[in-house]
């Protein structure tokens, strides 16, 4: 049977390139990066040159990277280590409502623990507004963090407009671009942000590589302490086979974004158009300014689970949003924040592509998926009168 | 040139049967355990296969087994996870002063945040006193954390005596087994410790995989938020490759345990009869109670820095202390707990010895380490007089 893995927002397939260039590490050059003869020097060096590749990908100096376990890590680092550095100046903090489980619940754990968290709503396509941000500023405001784009509706963030805004409020600004950095041009100084996450298996790299670009000079406090890895900011042995692969992770990614981009887009396109051919079936996010390997939706009368269970049988791999929460069987915060109504955020399902996807599994996903739907419509109790929906609303708009 | 790697105290080299276990994840089982389809329960499967061998490696149940990317990261979880727990019963934390940076980090960082904590003094043998510890429980202390043998020293704390003194005061202990775990018979239950952690590099298992055990129906709070992974206590999307040489690493860890450590102990008994033949050397820790893998000592007249570099020059791998500071070029606190004046703490060498080790490597040592101290003290200023010093002094007394 054909595999159709349409889930690369939960995790990407290494690239063998990759693989081969973490081999070494694992075998004869396994020693420890703070031993001082040549095992832990030659692992030192390796570590050194995967962060200038990491740092190259965001146009960054290699000396603001510090390499984490995950984006998750990276993302609860940059909120608690900003948090607890700026305590003193204030103690109000800003998060958007499309953000990932790994800052909302850092916001949340913040909130428990003497500070203020304002949750900024988005519009229907998930925006964050500028003027609303503006207004949510205070005195007391150290930190905005906001995506740079949502992995569970795809809408690519106006990061560098809602980053000045900070920057002329002297407000520290952070971005989670774990769906974007490597998938998309990510420019830290473009963009004008302190802080951004990133992680490698985002990005053909492995599990067990991130990182959080720390704009120099800005203090932080550490999440992880112990020994004197990564400056002093993130103890631990480092994980020497991981970061060598994340860094040719992060070097391939550079080079190839075009053409990436190019492949996963038209592929993309090709599936909205098919999925939208089904009546009752709604675009989620923005329809142009959303990740080029993005697609999500949500289905009239039927559960996420389902949808997924059955392709899967099919052998399609999707997901019903953030991986980090797929089995809390709950609505998705980030589609009740863009107004999708509970019953109806029940339907959803989200594709995105990568490079390992041809135009034959499109071409099977797309004859297949409307039989899926069918049938699941004919076992659901809801969808009585279903056949009345209309095809063409490309996006649901409330 | 022969290379002799006595340094596992700061990593060990990966098995090749672990290596192998973990290439079908880097390969065609990529997917993220949180998902659906069979991608994901296969990844998922294998998560909780790698939970039993690790949890039966310290005689646990599979739940109370909570994986982490190091050891480092488990303290940290550990420390700061019951302090914020337990906040409201008391503010008190006891620690020994031979504790690894990343326990003494965190507890500085505790203090740093409301909390009071008593550095606990050792012996000379770096034994911590049971009287001293049920004499510094106040009705405040929360929390206890003992290392099991620190690997500085290598002596094997009374782990069971002081956790049933904590247990007693109804205070949490918990144990940094990271140089023991996989290394000497470990057993949860034995010791009836409440937390352990754990690092799978340190038993021939892969950088980048750690654990804490979490004694059931234990509170704590996590480190690091975000997405339902290890039931919620520890987010961030599995390193599954990792996690699975982990728990490969842990059954034949747990399978091989007597012949392992008969093996090393012979060869670091003769290491340490060859060592001390050489005047005015001290071996530093218990000479009998300590890690069987492990031998550390003190060179009078002799900065441990240029010890280490001109025996990897001979191809003999050793460290002047813990990796994690062997570039801060400040005497160990350690070694100053135990009594070592600060001078003849600079000549700090340890030697950790693993199943790669041979008699033929042990005999290439013996014959080289004289010549390195003769020439160095040689160039020393210090030296002066050295040669009126003598043999047999087994162990540094102050």
């Amino acid at each position: 049977m054909r595999r159709c893995y349409f889930d690369h927002a939960a995790t990407n397939p290494l690239l063998t390139e990759v693989f081969e260039s973490m081999i070494p590490y694992f075998k004869d050059e396994y020693g420890n990066p703070l031993s001082v003869y040549d095992l832990g020097t030659n692992a030192r060096r390796a570590i050194e040159i995967a962060r200038e590749q990491a740092a190259s990908l965001i146009n960054a100096k290699p000396s603001t990277i510090v390499f984490t376990s995950s984006g998750a890590e990276a993302n609860n680092f940059a909120l608690r280590g900003i948090a607890l550095a700026r305590q003193n100046q204030g103690r109000h903090i800003i998060v958007s409502k499309v953000e990932h489980h790994s800052i909302l619940n850092s916001a949340r754990f913040l909130e428990k623990n003497g500070f203020v968290v304002t949750y900024l709503p988005v519009d229907k396509y998930g925006f964050i507004d500028l003027d609303v941000l503006k207004k949510s500023i205070t005195k007391e405001t150290i930190l905005i963090s906001m995506t740079l784009a949502s992995s569970e509706i795809g809408t690519i963030e106006p990061i560098k407009e809602l980053a000045a805004i900070a920057k002329e409020r002297n407000v520290i600004f952070h971005t989670d671009a774990v769906a974007s950095a490597g998938n998309i041009p990510v420019d830290v100084k473009e963009l004008g942000v302190d802080l951004l996450s990133m992680a490698a298996h985002q990005f053909y790299g492995p599990k067990g590589a991130g990182a959080l670009y720390i704009k120099e000079g800005l203090r932080i406090v550490p999440l992880i302490y112990g020994g004197i890895q990564e400056g002093g900011r993130r103890a631990g042995t480092e994980n020497v086979p991981a970061i060598v692969g994340m860094g040719k992770a992060a070097e391939l990614a550079r080079k190839e974004m075009p053409q990436r981009i190019e492949h996963v887009r038209r592929l993309r396109d090709k599936l909205i158009d098919g999925v939208l051919k089904i009546p009752n079936v709604y675009l989620t996010g923005h329809p142009e300014n959303r990740l080029p390997y993005h697609a999500s939706f949500v289905v009239e009368f039927i559960e996420g689970e389902a949808m997924l269970l059955m392709l899967s049988m099919k052998g399609i791999y999707a997901a019903s949003g953030s991986a980090c929460s797929s089995k809390a069987l709950k609505s998705s915060p980030i589609l009740l924040s863009i107004g999708i109504p509970s019953a109806l955020a029940q339907g959803s399902i989200v594709f995105s592509l990568g490079i390992d996807n041809t135009d034959e599994d499109l071409d099977y996903f797309i004859a297949e998926f409307p039989n899926v739907i069918s049938r699941l419509r004919e076992m659901s109790p809801f969808a009585k009168g279903w056949g009345e929906g209309s095809e063409g609303e490309k996006c649901y708009t409330g």
